[in-house]
């Protein structure tokens, strides 16, 4: 266990999107300062950052100069190149360490360590070829979802399987990339956790949130979620038992199916989850400050939820709604990105609604 | 009445201390940029924004760059050179208005100012001499407190006066410099009511909170104030008329001293507040967001007060006690100052009270 960093010290984060702008935010909130690597000229995080590298993730030379200019270094999403995590850790410690992004980048590896936990998944197998496909679709059954085993997001790299003889046109979408075949769980509706876990081993979680999503993307978070108190339990519990399995440091995000035979989880996120957002009007510490404690060396902070929360995402056009939005008695977050493009995560609403 | 500015819009702050950082953090909130203009090379507010100008304000180049790059200019502090101000609006619009940093940034014209709105002030003076300070004692009495009429904070550019023998100590004490004589309010307590008027003239006000001052300076502040329905209505109402009457655009705070013949206006600031940092932890809209929201011509947020709230102010050493600090259930907001100083303030601690 090593000391607390001292405000002034210099938290790195790989990525520079919402998620790397809102813990750019809250790390400055603690007076700590954040250096920010992503390629993008102008990405929402460099707005707020102290200093920014603008390179590719294979330039060796800027990631080594990145590295050498924090004291930690974080990351927003898990899809960071390997070789990458490589240069940067040879310098400087990465929080939430590699086990866990290797863990959750690949679906495979990801179901076996949660199946290892004794947790409950979709059934779920390895599909290398179209032959293997056909072979999986035995034991599934349809309707089933074959899926890539890396880089999937929001929906994408993913096909839904209706009928065998799908099998081929299924195979041909994913053009050739390893995947994983999943049955589909039948379940009443999806919550996720978001817990952390501190350097010195303290696990907390947030109130579960009930998630809606549309065409893949989550649209809305309400807390609380309609769930029974051994299901909150469970679901807090099982959060607890990834955590220190993984001995992780930072904020997981945990999404779970709730169905009559209880929960099943469907993934998990090694950093600061979408569907965790509420927590910035509904708490006093939120999941990104809680993210930054952690990987600060902090004692986390106090994250019991003070008001039931409505988070709406603002997707694509939805930031035409702005002018109405500005006028309601709102939570407004904006992430200063330029263009509003179809899919695109432009902002989201927290609606308190009290008592 | 213009258009709100839409996200993107650059927001330009003179003034890069902690109340600029925070104007920062709230523009971010709203996806908008900020470009700071302070001599300090690292500024507490340089951390948190696109862009910063380490010039100092007489540097009419630097200034016209920096003015051109924004969309509109507010400001941190009430002492910015007039000449700089120039400047700046001669290519963008300044808010709040020149007529509230005019009055405010001189004791005589703010009390004249208050006075003609038929607020009561305590008694008071121009003071341009030492035969004028001792005429002035003689209406005043002692003990009575002589001022500078301007660049007075924290207790700085103020001397006490006990007996008329002081007189002319008090005056070599402020250099020459024109001052004001006040004669002293006995006063219960003191409060501050944070207030704001967005552009197209709606008017808002958080809830007042008390304040504690040691040395000169804000301790703490706590809402709700120890005040009668009468005096909390009083206090909201006359700030409504001060802003009404300097046509305000912004976030004001006045600080009013509690007698037995009610309120006396003692100075108001012309931007966000020390007494307000409570607003960040108890409210949806915190004073910065509001001001934001204000000054880029948004509509006023939901200031309405959740919970009971007292910040604490961590005030030079008080930094040490931050390893505490860390671990309690409270919300830490740090300024990203390298060096503790006597009296130089570090950043605020709001603790929260839950019924």
């Amino acid at each position: 266990m090593t000391e607390p960093l001292p405000p002034g010290s210099v938290i790195g984060i790989l990525g520079g999107g919402q998620l790397g702008r809102m813990l750019a935010l809250a790390a400055a909130r603690l007076g700590l300062r954040c250096h920010v690597f992503d390629p993008a000229a102008d990405c929402p995080a460099a707005q707020v950052s102290a200093r920014h590298w603008a390179a590719p993730y294979d330039d060796t030379a800027a990631l080594t100069d990145f590295a050498a200019s924090t004291d930690v270094v974080t990351y927003e999403f898990e899809n960071i190149p390997p070789a990458a995590l490589d240069v940067v850790e040879a310098l400087r410690p990465i929080r939430p360490g590699r086990q866990a992004l290797v863990t959750s980048r690949d679906r495979l590896a990801e179901k076996t360590f949660l199946q290892g936990l004794g947790l409950t998944v979709a059934p779920f197998g390895a599909v290398d070829d179209l032959a293997g496909l056909r072979a999986a679709l035995d034991w599934s059954g349809v309707p089933a979802i074959l899926k890539t085993r890396t880089l999937g997001y929001d929906g994408k790299g993913q096909v839904r399987i209706l009928s065998a003889d799908d099998a081929a046109g299924a195979w041909a979408a994913l053009a050739g990339a390893p995947a994983v075949l999943e049955g589909v769980v039948t379940f009443d509706r999806e919550v996720s956790v978001i817990a952390a876990r501190g350097q010195d081993g303290t696990v907390a979680a947030y109130d579960p949130g009930e998630n809606v999503h549309r065409d893949g993307i989550l649209r809305t978070t309400t807390v609380p979620a309609r769930l029974s108190l051994r299901e909150r339990t469970d679901a807090v519990l099982l959060a607890g038992r990834m955590l220190n399995a993984l001995d992780y440091v930072g904020v997981i995000g945990v999404e779970l199916f709730v169905t009559t035979a209880g929960l099943v989880v469907n993934e998990f996120a090694p950093r600061v989850h979408n569907s965790g957002h509420w927590t910035q009007d509904g708490c006093v510490v939120d999941q990104f400050e809680q993210h930054i404690r952690a990987v600060a060396g902090w004692p986390l902070g106090d994250g019991s939820r003070f008001a039931d929360v409505v988070m709406e995402n603002l997707i694509g056009d939805d930031i035409a709604r702005l002018p109405a939005l500005m006028a309601q008695n709102a939570a407004l977050h904006l992430y200063g990105k330029a263009q509003a493009r179809p899919g695109r995560k432009m902002g989201h609403v927290n609606r308190l609604i009290r008592g």
